[in-house]
Protein backbone atom coordinates (compact mmCIF):
# COMPACT_ATOMS: atom_id res chain seq x y z
CA UNK A 1 0.00 0.00 0.00
CA UNK A 2 1.72 2.74 -0.99
CA UNK A 3 1.68 6.18 0.96
CA UNK A 4 1.88 8.06 -1.75
CA UNK A 5 -0.56 6.85 -4.18
CA UNK A 6 -4.28 6.87 -4.08
CA UNK A 7 -4.33 3.03 -4.28
CA UNK A 8 -8.20 2.77 -2.42
CA UNK A 9 -10.46 3.83 -4.84
CA UNK A 10 -13.51 1.71 -3.96
CA UNK A 11 -15.15 0.86 -1.07
CA UNK A 12 -14.44 -2.87 -1.55
CA UNK A 13 -10.62 -1.75 -1.51
CA UNK A 14 -11.44 0.50 1.47
CA UNK A 15 -13.08 -2.57 3.43
CA UNK A 16 -9.96 -5.02 2.25
CA UNK A 17 -7.85 -2.32 3.71
CA UNK A 18 -9.72 -2.27 7.11
CA UNK A 19 -9.48 -6.16 7.14
CA UNK A 20 -5.84 -6.11 6.41
CA UNK A 21 -5.15 -3.26 9.59
CA UNK A 22 -7.23 -5.62 11.78
CA UNK A 23 -5.46 -8.74 10.47
CA UNK A 24 -2.04 -6.95 11.37
CA UNK A 25 -3.00 -5.71 14.65
CA UNK A 26 -4.76 -9.32 15.99
CA UNK A 27 -1.39 -10.63 14.78
CA UNK A 28 0.53 -8.19 16.97
CA UNK A 29 -1.40 -8.87 19.72
CA UNK A 30 -0.70 -12.59 19.64
CA UNK A 31 3.21 -11.03 20.46
CA UNK A 32 2.03 -8.90 22.78
CA UNK A 33 -0.12 -10.39 25.30
CA UNK A 34 2.85 -13.43 26.31
CA UNK A 35 4.80 -9.83 27.73
CA UNK A 36 1.90 -8.98 29.38
CA UNK A 37 0.99 -11.78 30.94
CA UNK A 38 4.89 -12.43 32.12
CA UNK A 39 4.37 -9.39 33.36
CA UNK A 40 0.63 -9.34 35.53
CA UNK A 41 0.72 -10.59 38.96
CA UNK A 42 -3.12 -10.65 39.96
CA UNK A 43 -4.52 -14.31 38.95
CA UNK A 44 -7.78 -13.00 37.95
CA UNK A 45 -5.60 -10.80 35.55
CA UNK A 46 -3.35 -12.95 33.84
CA UNK A 47 -6.24 -15.79 33.54
CA UNK A 48 -8.45 -13.22 31.66
CA UNK A 49 -4.99 -11.78 29.43
CA UNK A 50 -4.61 -16.14 28.84
CA UNK A 51 -8.15 -16.51 27.86
CA UNK A 52 -8.16 -13.71 25.54
CA UNK A 53 -4.82 -15.22 23.74
CA UNK A 54 -6.44 -18.40 23.27
CA UNK A 55 -9.86 -16.47 21.71
CA UNK A 56 -6.91 -13.82 19.82
CA UNK A 57 -5.99 -16.98 17.69
CA UNK A 58 -9.69 -18.24 17.23
CA UNK A 59 -10.68 -14.22 15.87
CA UNK A 60 -7.32 -14.87 13.06
CA UNK A 61 -8.79 -17.91 12.38
CA UNK A 62 -12.06 -16.12 11.50
CA UNK A 63 -10.55 -13.41 9.53
CA UNK A 64 -8.86 -16.11 7.27
CA UNK A 65 -11.79 -17.29 6.58
CA UNK A 66 -12.94 -13.32 5.89
CA UNK A 67 -10.02 -13.06 3.15
CA UNK A 68 -11.10 -16.23 1.74
CA UNK A 69 -14.79 -15.71 1.41
CA UNK A 70 -13.64 -12.19 -0.38
CA UNK A 71 -11.28 -14.49 -2.56
CA UNK A 72 -8.19 -12.61 -1.25
CA UNK A 73 -4.84 -13.93 0.54
CA UNK A 74 -4.81 -13.30 4.13
CA UNK A 75 -2.21 -10.30 4.66
CA UNK A 76 -2.30 -7.75 7.18
CA UNK A 77 -0.73 -4.26 6.75
CA UNK A 78 1.24 -2.69 9.33
CA UNK A 79 -0.97 -0.05 11.11
CA UNK A 80 0.65 3.13 12.95
CA UNK A 81 -2.31 2.86 15.78
CA UNK A 82 -2.12 -0.38 17.55
CA UNK A 83 2.00 -0.33 17.18
CA UNK A 84 1.14 3.05 18.77
CA UNK A 85 -1.13 1.59 21.48
CA UNK A 86 1.22 -1.60 22.49
CA UNK A 87 3.89 0.59 22.65
CA UNK A 88 2.15 2.73 25.37
CA UNK A 89 1.45 -0.55 26.91
CA UNK A 90 5.22 -0.98 27.30
CA UNK A 91 6.38 1.94 27.48
CA UNK A 92 3.98 2.25 30.77
CA UNK A 93 4.34 -1.04 32.33
CA UNK A 94 8.40 -0.05 32.26
CA UNK A 95 7.57 3.01 34.41
CA UNK A 96 6.11 1.70 37.19
CA UNK A 97 8.08 -0.07 40.40
CA UNK A 98 5.32 -1.45 42.31
CA UNK A 99 4.13 -4.70 41.27
CA UNK A 100 0.31 -4.05 42.63
CA UNK A 101 0.41 -0.50 40.34
CA UNK A 102 1.61 -2.24 37.52
CA UNK A 103 -1.23 -4.77 37.20
CA UNK A 104 -3.36 -1.64 37.22
CA UNK A 105 -1.43 -0.02 34.10
CA UNK A 106 -2.06 -3.28 32.53
CA UNK A 107 -5.84 -3.72 32.47
CA UNK A 108 -5.88 -0.01 31.28
CA UNK A 109 -3.47 -0.87 28.46
CA UNK A 110 -5.37 -3.79 27.44
CA UNK A 111 -8.86 -2.19 27.78
CA UNK A 112 -7.44 0.68 25.43
CA UNK A 113 -6.64 -2.22 22.82
CA UNK A 114 -9.65 -4.11 23.36
CA UNK A 115 -11.28 -0.38 22.30
CA UNK A 116 -9.32 -0.20 18.96
CA UNK A 117 -10.49 -3.30 18.02
CA UNK A 118 -14.31 -2.73 18.86
CA UNK A 119 -13.84 0.35 16.81
CA UNK A 120 -12.60 -1.68 13.82
CA UNK A 121 -14.75 -4.59 14.40
CA UNK A 122 -17.59 -2.39 14.69
CA UNK A 123 -16.60 -0.25 11.45
CA UNK A 124 -15.69 -3.17 9.73
CA UNK A 125 -18.96 -4.55 10.11
CA UNK A 126 -20.97 -1.49 9.21
CA UNK A 127 -18.69 -1.12 5.68
CA UNK A 128 -19.53 -5.40 5.07
CA UNK A 129 -23.58 -4.31 5.22
CA UNK A 130 -23.24 -1.41 2.85
CA UNK A 131 -21.97 -3.69 0.47
CA UNK A 132 -24.05 -6.19 0.62
CA UNK A 133 -21.23 -9.11 2.08
CA UNK A 134 -23.66 -10.39 4.54
CA UNK A 135 -21.41 -13.63 3.95
CA UNK A 136 -18.53 -12.00 6.29
CA UNK A 137 -20.94 -9.64 9.02
CA UNK A 138 -21.43 -13.08 11.20
CA UNK A 139 -17.65 -13.77 11.20
CA UNK A 140 -16.71 -10.06 12.49
CA UNK A 141 -19.71 -10.11 14.77
CA UNK A 142 -18.52 -12.79 16.91
CA UNK A 143 -15.05 -11.25 16.91
CA UNK A 144 -16.64 -7.74 17.90
CA UNK A 145 -19.05 -9.69 20.79
CA UNK A 146 -15.49 -11.45 21.84
CA UNK A 147 -13.64 -8.09 22.25
CA UNK A 148 -16.51 -6.46 24.21
CA UNK A 149 -16.88 -9.36 26.32
CA UNK A 150 -12.99 -9.01 26.74
CA UNK A 151 -13.32 -5.87 27.60
CA UNK A 152 -15.99 -6.16 30.24
CA UNK A 153 -13.91 -8.98 31.75
CA UNK A 154 -10.98 -6.58 32.17
CA UNK A 155 -13.20 -3.92 33.57
CA UNK A 156 -14.85 -6.76 36.10
CA UNK A 157 -10.82 -7.47 36.98
CA UNK A 158 -9.92 -4.03 37.61
CA UNK A 159 -12.66 -3.20 39.78
CA UNK A 160 -14.68 -5.86 41.47
CA UNK A 161 -11.62 -8.37 41.51
CA UNK A 162 -9.53 -6.27 43.62
CA UNK A 163 -6.85 -5.14 40.93
CA UNK A 164 -7.17 -1.25 41.71
CA UNK A 165 -8.45 -1.51 45.49
CA UNK A 166 -4.94 -3.49 45.85
CA UNK A 167 -2.77 -0.70 43.86
CA UNK A 168 -4.45 1.96 45.72
CA UNK A 169 -4.18 0.46 49.15
CA UNK B 1 8.58 11.16 32.55
CA UNK B 2 11.68 8.79 31.75
CA UNK B 3 11.82 5.82 29.68
CA UNK B 4 13.91 3.86 31.74
CA UNK B 5 13.58 4.82 35.14
CA UNK B 6 10.52 3.53 37.41
CA UNK B 7 9.41 6.68 38.39
CA UNK B 8 5.69 5.84 38.47
CA UNK B 9 5.60 4.16 42.11
CA UNK B 10 2.09 5.02 43.43
CA UNK B 11 -1.49 4.95 42.14
CA UNK B 12 -1.51 8.48 42.60
CA UNK B 13 1.37 8.45 39.71
CA UNK B 14 -0.18 6.21 37.40
CA UNK B 15 -3.28 8.36 37.50
CA UNK B 16 -1.31 11.56 37.20
CA UNK B 17 0.29 10.36 34.19
CA UNK B 18 -2.64 9.00 33.09
CA UNK B 19 -4.29 12.37 33.08
CA UNK B 20 -1.23 13.30 31.08
CA UNK B 21 -2.19 10.92 28.41
CA UNK B 22 -5.56 12.14 27.87
CA UNK B 23 -4.35 15.49 28.15
CA UNK B 24 -2.05 15.29 24.93
CA UNK B 25 -4.29 13.66 23.47
CA UNK B 26 -7.35 15.91 23.31
CA UNK B 27 -5.00 18.59 22.23
CA UNK B 28 -4.09 16.42 19.75
CA UNK B 29 -6.99 15.64 18.74
CA UNK B 30 -8.04 19.50 18.51
CA UNK B 31 -5.13 19.64 15.89
CA UNK B 32 -6.17 16.43 13.65
CA UNK B 33 -10.02 17.75 13.74
CA UNK B 34 -9.28 20.97 11.55
CA UNK B 35 -7.83 18.47 8.64
CA UNK B 36 -10.51 16.00 9.08
CA UNK B 37 -13.17 18.51 8.53
CA UNK B 38 -11.42 20.05 5.57
CA UNK B 39 -10.93 16.62 4.08
CA UNK B 40 -15.20 15.22 4.92
CA UNK B 41 -17.10 16.43 1.86
CA UNK B 42 -20.95 14.95 3.48
CA UNK B 43 -22.47 17.81 5.54
CA UNK B 44 -23.75 15.62 8.49
CA UNK B 45 -20.24 14.76 8.88
CA UNK B 46 -18.37 17.90 8.96
CA UNK B 47 -21.39 19.33 11.30
CA UNK B 48 -20.44 16.86 13.45
CA UNK B 49 -16.90 17.22 13.02
CA UNK B 50 -16.96 20.68 13.77
CA UNK B 51 -19.49 20.16 16.74
CA UNK B 52 -16.80 17.63 18.05
CA UNK B 53 -14.17 19.98 17.49
CA UNK B 54 -16.03 22.71 20.18
CA UNK B 55 -16.64 19.56 22.48
CA UNK B 56 -12.90 18.81 22.81
CA UNK B 57 -11.71 22.50 23.67
CA UNK B 58 -14.69 22.03 26.54
CA UNK B 59 -13.13 18.94 27.70
CA UNK B 60 -10.03 20.32 27.98
CA UNK B 61 -10.97 23.11 30.04
CA UNK B 62 -12.13 20.33 32.41
CA UNK B 63 -9.36 18.19 32.53
CA UNK B 64 -7.71 21.69 33.72
CA UNK B 65 -10.00 21.47 36.69
CA UNK B 66 -9.46 17.83 37.69
CA UNK B 67 -5.34 18.96 37.23
CA UNK B 68 -6.08 21.97 39.73
CA UNK B 69 -7.82 19.61 41.94
CA UNK B 70 -5.70 17.55 42.18
CA UNK B 71 -2.97 20.96 42.88
CA UNK B 72 -0.63 19.95 39.80
CA UNK B 73 0.24 21.75 36.49
CA UNK B 74 -2.32 20.89 33.26
CA UNK B 75 0.43 19.29 31.47
CA UNK B 76 0.96 16.61 28.41
CA UNK B 77 3.04 13.82 28.46
CA UNK B 78 3.58 12.17 24.34
CA UNK B 79 2.07 8.90 24.27
CA UNK B 80 2.43 6.72 20.70
CA UNK B 81 -1.51 5.49 21.17
CA UNK B 82 -3.02 9.05 19.81
CA UNK B 83 0.12 9.99 17.60
CA UNK B 84 -0.49 6.17 16.00
CA UNK B 85 -4.05 6.60 15.73
CA UNK B 86 -3.82 9.99 13.91
CA UNK B 87 -1.24 8.66 11.83
CA UNK B 88 -3.04 5.67 11.06
CA UNK B 89 -6.13 8.32 10.04
CA UNK B 90 -3.61 10.56 7.90
CA UNK B 91 -2.29 7.52 5.70
CA UNK B 92 -5.69 6.50 4.82
CA UNK B 93 -7.36 9.73 3.87
CA UNK B 94 -4.13 10.17 1.67
CA UNK B 95 -4.58 6.63 0.35
CA UNK B 96 -8.33 7.42 -0.86
CA UNK B 97 -9.02 8.87 -4.29
CA UNK B 98 -12.70 9.05 -4.06
CA UNK B 99 -14.26 11.68 -2.35
CA UNK B 100 -17.27 9.40 -0.81
CA UNK B 101 -15.01 6.72 -0.24
CA UNK B 102 -12.83 9.24 1.73
CA UNK B 103 -15.72 10.14 4.32
CA UNK B 104 -16.31 6.24 5.15
CA UNK B 105 -12.73 6.47 6.03
CA UNK B 106 -12.76 9.91 7.99
CA UNK B 107 -15.60 8.17 9.65
CA UNK B 108 -13.81 5.13 10.71
CA UNK B 109 -10.76 7.07 11.75
CA UNK B 110 -12.37 9.32 13.73
CA UNK B 111 -14.82 6.35 15.85
CA UNK B 112 -10.94 4.46 16.41
CA UNK B 113 -9.82 7.78 18.15
CA UNK B 114 -13.28 8.47 20.01
CA UNK B 115 -13.22 4.72 21.22
CA UNK B 116 -9.94 4.90 22.89
CA UNK B 117 -10.91 8.03 24.68
CA UNK B 118 -13.95 6.21 25.84
CA UNK B 119 -11.46 3.30 26.98
CA UNK B 120 -8.62 5.91 28.90
CA UNK B 121 -11.59 7.81 30.14
CA UNK B 122 -12.94 4.65 31.80
CA UNK B 123 -9.85 3.57 32.96
CA UNK B 124 -9.36 7.00 34.61
CA UNK B 125 -12.45 7.11 36.45
CA UNK B 126 -11.76 3.41 37.80
CA UNK B 127 -8.69 4.60 38.87
CA UNK B 128 -10.37 7.99 40.79
CA UNK B 129 -12.59 6.17 42.15
CA UNK B 130 -10.24 3.39 43.66
CA UNK B 131 -8.33 6.69 44.96
CA UNK B 132 -11.52 8.24 46.49
CA UNK B 133 -11.09 10.99 43.91
CA UNK B 134 -15.11 11.50 43.51
CA UNK B 135 -14.03 15.45 43.46
CA UNK B 136 -12.96 14.86 39.45
CA UNK B 137 -15.01 11.13 38.90
CA UNK B 138 -18.03 13.96 38.03
CA UNK B 139 -15.77 15.95 35.26
CA UNK B 140 -14.07 12.97 34.02
CA UNK B 141 -17.75 11.49 33.64
CA UNK B 142 -19.05 14.55 31.57
CA UNK B 143 -16.28 14.11 29.33
CA UNK B 144 -16.81 10.30 28.65
CA UNK B 145 -20.19 10.59 28.20
CA UNK B 146 -19.34 13.23 25.74
CA UNK B 147 -17.19 10.90 23.48
CA UNK B 148 -19.96 8.06 23.88
CA UNK B 149 -21.84 10.31 22.64
CA UNK B 150 -19.56 11.68 19.60
CA UNK B 151 -19.24 7.75 18.55
CA UNK B 152 -22.92 6.97 18.50
CA UNK B 153 -23.59 10.28 16.10
CA UNK B 154 -20.81 8.85 14.01
CA UNK B 155 -22.62 5.51 13.68
CA UNK B 156 -25.52 7.56 12.82
CA UNK B 157 -23.89 9.68 10.07
CA UNK B 158 -22.39 6.35 8.57
CA UNK B 159 -25.16 3.70 8.70
CA UNK B 160 -28.73 6.45 8.44
CA UNK B 161 -27.34 9.43 6.95
CA UNK B 162 -26.24 7.49 4.06
CA UNK B 163 -22.17 7.76 3.98
CA UNK B 164 -21.22 4.29 3.69
CA UNK B 165 -24.65 3.83 1.77
CA UNK B 166 -23.32 6.47 -1.15
CA UNK B 167 -19.35 5.39 -0.42
CA UNK B 168 -20.73 1.95 -1.91
CA UNK B 169 -22.82 2.66 -4.54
Amino acid sequence: MGLFSKDIKTMDDLFLHGLKDIYYAENQITKALPKMIDKATNRDLTKGLKDHLDETKNQIARLDQVFQKLGEEPKGVQCPAIDGLIKEGDEIAGEVADKEVLDAAIVGAAQSVEHYEIARYGTLIAWAEALGRDDVVRLLTTNLNEEKAADKKLSTVAVRKGVNRKAAS
